[in-house]
């Protein structure tokens, strides 16, 4: 055990509260309402906070992805609704909800993150995302900007939100009965800035947590992602299939961070895993067909294109012929499709390939939980990664089964926590607290 | 006991979580944090639910107005995570919370109220005011727009926002796992909406609640304001000190209620009653002299100018002599002047004339109970109400004296329900279930 070491960190997925395969929401024990029930989500995040995971996870987006007639819609009903439900039944995980810096005012985003915040006592974190499709900008009745112009909405957005949470000061809130003073004189700030994008006087009138204010989160990788986060994130939640990747992405993030005279160890790189887990490899694999059956002639299709050869939907059951198998060529566009090859050249049928998860948004586990520890071991180990952000099959029981099958096995072998570190989400990630904007990146201009 | 007959109507205002009076913070028994401890104002909401009050009222608006180093901000934390933390700690009584119509987009704040009535079962009501103070404007960089703008802005925002909310139809949500229909074909529609000022091409994501989608709720009182809440609303929150001038706005929006086709029972007013409840007189008068002694300077100041005479803040112990009340003109600009006067010549002292509120934002309840009942009777038999919105002095304890000593009179008297009628806001309230823009009203262009 080596208890001294530098851990890795772990996230939860929660999404729509069903799980992330399109199937999950019909599985026996899951209930069919769990979109709208918030006793699910909250038991849910008990789980994850029973494994001592760092901290919830909730992406947000267009639900238009989805067949709605039958599948759940992709996002939470409302994730800050949701944390904040959540909040009051937790005590010590990080809720991290997503928050688009494209479509909404500054001062009710910072309002509702810091309130998070305080009534987490220290617990909130922003997903801060620029908007990237036209079906989000629709909700709007609006067009999707350039990327300029999202990028440099962008970091305005977070430069105010920090002003207002830093409006009043660390030490401002005194409420003093005795002496009648409720806030120290002069120490509540109005911010009065006004950008290319937006603007906001301030002061929010909202006290620091017990961590000063939300974490900032970002999820992207692109350049401008890297120049964004490595500028005012503690998280970035990344999406990456391969170690080399990873390791360059955590690259690119933490050199940008330094470019901002930032400490790179301050800014934390999440790749995603996805996890069906079960007592073998067989088991799992079923439990996934169970799961997403109804995609697979569209799955097929698209494999076909990953490998540059023909494949029959009529052939399931059987595994790829040797001339298929010969004739592969992975597709340079798809990073998955060099291990889609791999798992086809291990025997598996059609049918198992695809249940394998090699056409899903993350790498993923299907089998039982010392796969999943002995990856996420790997790429800790290679430098590729901080942490991960799982998102299970099924929630219902998929996040029990990485709590009782992953987690003990990483702590034993020293990788994981055995118990929270602190109070706060930034005790638990191992970053500073911070009131307002961190005054080491204030002399860099916005670009 | 006439229990068939139509009953009061009661609301609970929470505001900041300490209550309306400056010196709320500072008194005991009082938490001095209770401005970010959920816990407090949970329990508040509890203490309401005890009494079977119908629903709870959070105001939202600009902070500026107070002194801040003396006292707390006048708004709550943030009302939409305020409300998510009640939703799930109490059973019955409804939630109503502000959000500006000029300051939101639709989407996010449709969202937001959608996802409330849900995880509350059916007790969502959304406050849809216009924002008129430059202090609020400058929170978003911005500058208030002219009336015309703002109403014309709120119009589209309410449609926008009741369109995206019956999006999902009364029966869409169909969640079968035998058949895997998960909504109904067809059933869910995009909006596409595009107004003037604000579009939106949905769908909004969310099922009805139980009682189809959140209550409009108004506050106001211009002629706009009777346009508004007359097209939409299902409860106004007034401000009104007289039986008269509160029968003609009763009347103002029931009029307009008809302009559009409605039923004008639909349409509930409610006026502002403020309470220091204590066992006599004297014991409520010098509970709000400790609550409000320091701002006797500005008040006597005020008070003045209400009476037309000279009034001197060293004679605070005395009540006005002959030629004082003689001489005093009450002021035509200011409704409550009349009342001030009434008091002034019952022979009270300078200092508990003030105490009686006679200077506070609405009608002012200061001794026991029954005074608060016998109020609430007489404007009620009067035709000016439907209701009352309460303000407490402290609500630490001012909301379990207004359920321990005014609701069990009430009731007695037959003119305030023993229980809750039903499970959601409407049904309580009398008004029909909604889902969607209301049919009545489609056929009335925007002005
Ligand atoms: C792992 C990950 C998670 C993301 N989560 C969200 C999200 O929840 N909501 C969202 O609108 N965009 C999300 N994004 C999208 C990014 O914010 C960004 O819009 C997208 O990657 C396009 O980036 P670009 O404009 O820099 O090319 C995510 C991206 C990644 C890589
Ligand atoms: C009883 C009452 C409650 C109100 N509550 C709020 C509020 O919580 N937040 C807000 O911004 N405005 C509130 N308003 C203000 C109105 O929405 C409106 O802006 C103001 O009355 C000016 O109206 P006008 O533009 O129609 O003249 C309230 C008004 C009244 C009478």
């Amino acid at each position: 055990m080596q208890n001294n070491a530098k851990k890795i960190l772990v996230a939860m997925h929660l999404g729509n509260g069903y799980g992330s395969q399109p199937g999950a929401w019909r599985m026996p024990g899951v209930d069919p309402e769990s979109f709208t029930n918030f006793d699910v989500m909250v038991k849910q995040a008990q789980a994850a906070e029973r494994g001592k995971l760092h901290f919830l996870f909730f992406p947000d987006g267009p639900a238009s992805e989805r067949d709605i007639e039958t599948q759940p819609p992709g996002p939470n009903i409302d994730v800050m609704m949701t944390m904040a439900a959540i909040a009051r039944e937790t005590k010590r995980i990080g809720l991290v909800a997503t928050g688009s810096t494209t479509f909404n005012e500054p001062f009710n985003l910072a309002r509702h993150f810091k309130a998070l915040d305080v009534m987490s006592h220290g617990r909130a974190g922003w997903n801060a995302v620029t908007s990237s499709t036209d079906d989000t900008a629709a909700y709007y009745g609006k067009r999707i900007p350039s990327s300029e112009e999202r990028y440099g909405r962008a970091h305005e957005m977070i430069q105010l939100m920090q002003a207002l949470w830093g409006s009043w000061g660390k030490d401002a809130w005194v409420h003093n009965k005795e002496n009648s003073e409720f806030t120290k004189k002069g120490a509540i700030n109005a911010i009065n800035l006004q950008g290319e994008y937006v603007g906001a006087s301030g002061p929010l009138y909202v006290p620091p947590s017990a961590q000063g204010q939300p974490v900032i989160v970002h999820g992207g990788g692109s350049p401008n992602a890297h120049e964004l986060a490595g500028r005012f994130a503690n998280v970035v939640v990344g999406a990456t299939f391969t170690i080399d990747d990873a390791r360059a992405q955590r690259k690119a993030f933490r050199d940008a961070a330094k470019r901002y005279s930032r400490d790179p160890d301050e800014i934390k790189f999440f790749a995603g895993l996805m996890t069906t887990i079960a007592k073998d490899r067989r088991t799992a694999l079923d439990r996934r067909i169970q799961l997403t059956e109804s995609n697979f002639p569209e799955r097929v299709a698209y494999l076909q294109r990953m490998l540059g050869i023909p494949l029959d939907i009529n052939r399931l059951n059987e595994p790829l012929n040797q001339a298929q198998l010969t004739n592969a060529r992975p597709s340079p566009y798809d990073p998955r499709s060099a291990h889609a090859l791999k798992i086809a050249k291990e025997g598996w049928s059609l049918r198992d390939i695809i249940a394998h998860g090699v056409i899903d948004y993350h790498p993923v586990i299907v089998g039982p939980g010392v796969e999943a520890a002995d990856h996420m071991q790997e790429w800790f180990e290679a430098g590729a990664v901080d942490g991960f952000w799982i998102t299970p099959d099924v929630n219902a029981d998929g996040i029990d089964a990485f709590v009782d099958e992953v987690v003990p096995i990483l702590q034993q072998r020293g990788l994981f926590h055995e118990d929270y570190e602190g109070e706060t989400f930034r005790a638990n990630l191992g970053v500073p607290d911070q009131y307002g904007i961190d005054p080491r990146i204030m002399n860099h201009k916005n670009k």
